[in-house]
């Protein structure tokens, strides 16, 4: 269907699928947008895409659906009620789950819209609301070869790095795979500025010794000097990240898999969140070593 | 005394000290050596190096002791014993300690180096042995800032991100902080690549989704692709590095900190050891994941 003109259905414009529809837009596709508060689609009804009243409406609508919503209840209601996108959409439709949500449940929407015939994706992304305006997003996919084949030009005006990691699932799987790696990652980075601190020594003199060997990381790099500067600022935001270190934990005890820096760091995280600290960046968990 | 020659003394000639102390006699400084295993030194003998028998007699004939050992006792009976190094150095001299150790034995050497007027500095340092031989290791300083400025040109020979932390001990604690770094960030990668293996999808592409974003690392880019192809050779011994995870958690108690991160890793690599891998390299943690 490209690189002519496809017909899609955008479900989700906040900060990433805002960025992301954009692209979409600007590189000549018809746009068809549905977002539970219709002001945060202004923009993108300005430059031309059309409005509808639902999810399923918008899907009716395409032959590509993409949708980036929030939690895996918003993901299943999306695209698994009545008149949700896989009941509305048209035959021969390919459905793309740009969210990252549950890899069961992926699997779940995969079959649901084979048996309707039309082909479901998940696709999560990562690089943040940076990584999704200058569309060099890293995506994650699971699902049918052939169809991953047909909107891969679509993906590669939203990302950079594109790869299909297997089955549907797979690409929730990997992206989960991504947060696994995180979650214990913040906790290297904040117990090494913890301890230093606790020590006497200045921080900020031991990142410029300890950020650029073996024991560095991006997450080191590029939040650890937040954090020092008690910029708490959300980049990822503490109640997303438990989100996902929650689904990773499902998915982990699924397959009957013990993960103890996972399980460590989400009892931290819990922790955050009890803080009140759930809106702030990831960073927060220096608070909680240094502050609680 | 620098940059004219200086008579250093050399004690601890394996792996990293061979090649650090290859640079300070390439420098054209006069080197008096001292090893537990002589024939490890033989390179450097035949370069022009003069033998000692004892660490005492090496420091005895030098300004700059400079000691590279295994273990806090092996440092603890280098310094502190009877003729040991403290006790043989010529007053005025700077004794310069570059083992992974402890803090509160870096201090207690420093107060009885300059009971005896001499001074003593801790500078442990990262970078391994490929660091080590292209003298760009990143050396982390505590104690006596006159003595620090004094052998700055000597340390210059053997790294390239030299930085002192502050007192003695203060080196040690921002080494200790690397090494605190490095344990949760092990678990990061190993528990995302088992984490992938296990959902069924190829480790070595999930790396190349998730090996340049958010959760990437050095150790995920460098020591990742080792362990899947089953390469546990050691870059670092496991067997070393459970050695400064106990420095770190022993130091940690005394500041009366709590770091569940570093607890964790400290637990999974006991495993490792238990299953007979101490001489293996550090990823051998993902062979505790996904054969045990």
């Amino acid at each position: 269907m490209c690189p002519s003109s496809t017909s899609i259905a955008f479900i989700g414009t906040g900060v990433m699928g805002r960025s992301m529809a954009g692209h979409l837009l600007r590189a000549g596709h018809a746009l068809h947008v549905y977002n539970r508060t219709k002001e945060k689609a202004a923009d993108l009804l300005a430059a031309g895409a059309q409005w509808h009243d639902s999810a399923g409406r918008a899907a009716a609508a395409a032959d590509v659906v993409i949708t980036v919503v929030g939690y895996p209840a918003d993901v299943e209601a999306t695209y698994l009620s009545d008149h949700g996108v896989v009941a509305q959409a048209r035959p021969g439709s390919v459905l793309i789950d740009m969210t990252t949500s549950s890899p069961s449940l992926a699997r779940r929407i995969a079959a649901a819209a084979s048996a309707r015939g039309s082909a479901a994706l998940d696709a999560p992304v990562s690089g943040g609301d940076i990584g999704a305006k200058e569309a060099r997003l890293v995506i994650m996919v699971g699902g049918d070869e052939a169809a991953f084949a047909r909107v891969q030009p679509l993906f590669a005006l939203m990302g950079k790095n594109i790869i299909r990691h297997g089955a549907a699932g797979a690409g929730q799987h990997c992206k989960l795979a991504n947060q696994v790696a995180i979650a214990s990652g913040m906790m290297a980075w904040v117990e090494a500025l913890t301890y230093a601190r606790a020590a006497g020594l200045d921080p900020a003199r031991v990142l410029e010794s300890i950020g650029g060997g073996a024991a560095s990381s991006w997450a080191m790099v590029n939040l650890g000097p937040r954090a020092l500067r008690g910029d708490f600022a959300p980049g990822f935001y503490v109640k997303h990240f438990l989100k996902d270190m929650r689904l990773a934990l499902e998915s982990a005890a699924e397959l009957k898999l013990d993960l103890p820096g996972l399980a460590a760091a989400k009892k931290l995280y819990d922790r955050v969140a009890a803080q009140g600290w759930e809106d702030l960046g990831t960073q927060a968990l220096y608070r909680l070593y240094t502050e609680s």
